[in-house]
């Protein structure tokens, strides 16, 4: 079975990959540009975008957002992490959170499916804002991201250990749990 | 001639009616929600819009959309002024200046009408941030916005006295001239 992932993202379809090869799946990338919108949830963006694809795409195909939730700021950046962090850093959203005690926050991914039909799965890793950025590796607030049981940012981790607890890994999970189900009951 | 102004906002409403109906157009207040996309600047926004709105209504009509640029963060908030005002208020953009000496920013207002071709429209209001909340009047990062040549903010200022050199005057002002030439040579 041929499956699309649109995204521009190389290391987000070898990541995808490791969940659906196993499944037999032949995993493709695609490059389309589509719109997202402005929504409060990742949700709303991922389903306009497979609604404004689905009529150009011939084939089982899904694309995935993300963003870094907190608290604190009623979920600010959001659905716009990526321009937030563009515009402000890390170091930006440490100024924010300069004498806020209250440093809740979690990162949230989001894939939609379309096979005709619109399938969403999410993946959720709650935790906490940092004080100071810490840490090398991964990519946007991984430094100052520290997930709740774990006293290292995810930009402390290798990458198979963020991977594994990440939002990212859980809702490929999820959607790699219902492939399997859906293609065994074909 | 009849206008349609698509917007959920009466007072922008009643603004534009101010400028259209001095030129015999018949302005009426259309609601429809259209998608606002993600993008670096309005036009992108506006452009979208009318292109989403225009197989829907067939009465020319406009659209419109508003941000604040601080050019220390590169734009931001921007396009995404709304969200960020409701998330982080002035408050927050006023926490993010602190230590920051380079205050200059802009708002921009863009109108987008539609009579079978897009026709775009822009306004700008160029000032600086301040360094505290002042006055009372206005909305959103009014109060903290100072244009240049004043030493009031735009929260200090009447709806008479703001309209006159506001960015969405200017860009209304700009469509009601084109308006009125275009109506003209009919």
């Amino acid at each position: 079975m041929r499956v699309l992932f649109i995204t521009s993202n190389k290391g987000k379809f070898k990541e995808a990959k490791r969940y659906l090869s196993p499944l037999g799946v032949e995993l493709i990338r695609g490059r389309v540009d589509y719109p997202e919108i402005q929504a409060d949830d990742l949700e709303e963006v991922v389903r306009f975008g497979l609604e404004w694809l689905r009529d150009k795409i011939d084939t089982p195909f899904f694309i995935d957002d993300s963003g870094l939730f907190v608290e604190a700021f009623g979920g600010f950046p959001g659905v716009y992490s990526a321009y937030v962090f563009k515009r402000l850093g890390n170091k930006g959203l440490l100024k924010l959170m300069e004498g806020v005690d209250y440093r809740d926050a979690y990162f949230k991914s989001v894939i939609g499916y379309y096979d005709g039909e619109i399938h969403i799965f999410r993946g959720i890793v709650k935790g906490s804002i940092g004080y100071e950025k810490r840490g090398e590796g991964g990519f946007g607030f991984d430094p100052i991201f520290i997930p709740h049981g774990f006293s290292r940012t995810f930009a402390q981790m290798t990458i198979e250990e963020k991977n594994k607890i990440s939002h990212r890994g859980r809702a490929l999970k999820a959607f790699s749990n219902w492939l399997k189900e859906n293609l065994q009951n074909e």
